[in-house]
């Protein structure tokens, strides 16, 4: 069972004083709550063949997970071209149970992995030398197949897979994961050389398919414990059958969003610690912006209306935004999320050289010493009137991970829902790839 | 000659419809933004002391470059211990210049570099495996010398290295950058230890002091061309000679930002291109939150002002924030910066497979797909009313990052003037600080 403590009371006023939230604003917007609670469990995206019901697909974890098997031994280096919904929430995952300097530890038994979401020439040249074709796993991934930029990468990559490794090479190599669909370049390009080929349901969408084989295959390539991250979300979906903000933590947080946003606050902040969670703050950024950020709601209407997240890392951003989090402007909800232990920890020994000022630190772990300061910034936030919730896993394992991507999926699902917008499309980036396809020569 | 395209015309009406500035209110704010030139240049700040000297300074130079040319030869590591002001300077300009995935190929001749800025145990642990005491520099690094995370790590790595390599061995491996003050723990350790010890100018703060030994003494130790940074510095301080906003690009960003927040815009973005400007885009977050988010202005007033920092890295996040930055509310304004060119650059072959769907991108460049990605972005960014100034050095070299840092730490200060606020100081951060010691047994 994760042992995730989630606390909203940073949020409201017998904490806070008068900046924050009262009972009474949470009471008015109920049934407003409730009828999105029922609206959002009548989509699509709800049911077993959406993201909320892929913690219980067992085909779909199967094929990834024997597919890995099947690779498992041949490869030092996995390699996934892929961007943005494609690829963050693989690596946050990786990162956060894996660590943030693994790739310098890797060895035999531990592949690294990289991801090619950047153009930088000299950083593709730089993975063609450290991961090369015999020794690497390539993974492709884009759901419409259309991806200007994985496509470049899987030009250049399969183009030298082939010419070093040859046909069977190639196939033995790069997976595509894509969406099984006749349009669709990748699937094409996957049939005609008979590649291996992984399927993105179609009502999946890139920054909720996480736990669709575009998260689970590379993770279970890594020997990540996918069953546990499955298992993770799959306890957490229990948790929103009711629209009780009290029992229903996801839709709880999107209620506090709502309210606030109301009040003129436009901003969210997620405030994770330690590094090894900044992918996740890269994967929260993207579910937040893409899904939140809309021109119009489903009615037409014109609203633009959005929530602008912040994703910082603790300690370091106490010496850079916390500044600002206290002193600054009343526009902000901060989300707070710290490891509630490490195993194994690391204990201090304060040498005479540094006793007179930092006596105290000895016999403390590191662990301690990063709690101290959560607890002491999350302190200090409440008491200068600022908006915090603070999420606490006991510990950062694939089950509790598990968890909290699906509350944050849901929590944005209900947001949207009670703006009455789509929390799952992005009209908006289509102008931007057009002009750079244009400016290509393409069409 | 940094050769760098500043272009303010997409914040502007001409470019962006009514949502954009009009000449107009520029002419309105400039008898203020005379005043606030004039004012900025009796701060001591603005001396040959302060930060805007240090391009100037040759003194502070030579003692980082001497004592790394001292070290030459000896390490493979270089280990920053430091946080905040203390390391993302360093950083910014490290990735810059050395690319994204240096430390993966880095060898002999390249030594490899990292910055201490976490508490996780493991992530701690893997540093003193990958960068053992006989193979590596530490440098520790905090002006006040009473930076808690910085301590820890100083009393684990200190420990350590006198343990394997006794106190000589301890002398040549690490070396201190404090200010040199009596009270100042780091530099009391310093003289106790006999170790070497650079200075931090008094005048000088954190987030301003990647120019002085903070930030150029570990440069050195890379191999990076610490006097072409400098010059770069150097060369953006003559732009700034004027209250002329047409010939003073720091005071016209400023100016901008300025006239944007009086409409209700209180989110800024960084959106650099591309992930080796990652660190560039901590670094300005910094710089900007510390220094323009304040409760009270110089006057004692309540002011509880501050724009809201965003940094974002592309083409990543034009599958993530873009679609927020596109559709989302008028409450931004966005900076995007992107190399014109990268040498050498990587040219792509689409091979048959790909043909259908990609065929355009045969015979173009991973750089130009970079340039065509970030100009897409721009255009239609500007086209949805979305206020946009970009940024094009003609490429990432010293000089050209020297100048940047430079222009971005002169408009922030321009901008704290036009408030009536003091850029260099963070008075909201102690309480944070002193809970968390409090919570450590600490006094």
């Amino acid at each position: 069972m994760p042992r995730i403590t989630i606390d909203f009371s940073g949020a409201y006023a017998e904490q806070l004083g008068v900046t924050g939230l009262i009972l009474r604003e949470l009471k008015a917007v109920e049934s407003k709550a409730k009828a999105a609670h029922n609206r959002l469990f009548e989509r699509p995206e709800m049911t077993q063949d959406g993201f909320f019901g892929l913690p219980k697909n067992g085909e779909l974890l199967n094929s990834s997970v024997q597919l890995a098997r099947k690779l498992k031994g041949s490869y030092e280096n996995v390699v996934v071209i892929g961007i943005g919904g494609s690829a963050n929430g693989f690596k946050a995952v990786a990162d956060a149970l894996l660590g943030s300097n693994y790739n310098l530890k890797a060895n035999k038994n531990r592949p690294r992995y990289f991801v090619l979401d950047y153009l930088d020439p000299s950083a593709i040249r730089d993975i063609f030398e450290i991961a090369p074709p015999n020794k690497s796993v390539y993974v492709a991934i884009s759901k419409s197949g259309k991806t200007q930029e994985t496509a470049a990468h899987l030009a250049l990559f399969s183009s030298r897979l082939q010419r070093e490794l040859g046909r069977q090479g190639l196939r033995e190599r790069l997976v595509i994961i894509t969406e099984l669909e006749r349009e669709n370049p990748f699937q094409r390009m996957a049939e005609k050389l008979e590649l291996r080929c992984l399927e993105v349901p179609p009502l999946v969408g890139g920054r909720y398919s996480v736990l669709s084989p575009v998260g689970i295959f590379p993770l279970a390539l890594l020997g990540v414990n996918v069953r546990s991250l499955l298992r993770g979300a799959e306890l957490f979906n229990r948790r929103v059958r009711t629209s009780d903000p009290q029992k229903n933590p996801a839709l709880h947080y999107a209620m506090i969003h709502y309210l606030y946003y109301d009040k003129g606050h436009n901003i969210t902040v997620f405030f994770l610690y330690d590094r090894s969670l900044k992918g996740l703050g890269d994967w929260l950024v993207q579910l937040w912006a893409e899904s939140l950020g809309k021109r119009f709601d489903r009615e037409g209407s014109r609203v633009e209306l959005g929530l602008t997240p912040v994703s910082a890392v603790g300690p370091r951003d106490q010496h850079s935004l916390l500044q600002l989090l206290i002193e600054g402007p009343f526009d902000k909800v901060i989300t707070m999320i710290w490891p509630g232990s490490f195993k194994p920890d690391l204990k201090l020994t304060v040498p005479s050289w540094l006793k007179k000022g930092f006596g105290y630190l000895s016999g403390k772990s590191f662990g301690q010493i990063l709690a101290a300061e959560a607890l002491g910034t999350y302190e200090a936030l409440v008491k200068s009137g600022k908006a915090t919730i603070k999420i606490i896993p006991e510990r950062t394992d694939a089950e509790n991970i598990g968890f909290l991507l699906q509350f944050f999926m849901c929590a944005t699902a209900y947001l949207a829902e009670l703006w009455g917008i789509n929390a799952f499309d992005q009209p908006g980036v289509q102008l931007s790839k057009d002009i750079s396809r244009r400016l290509l020569g393409g069409q």
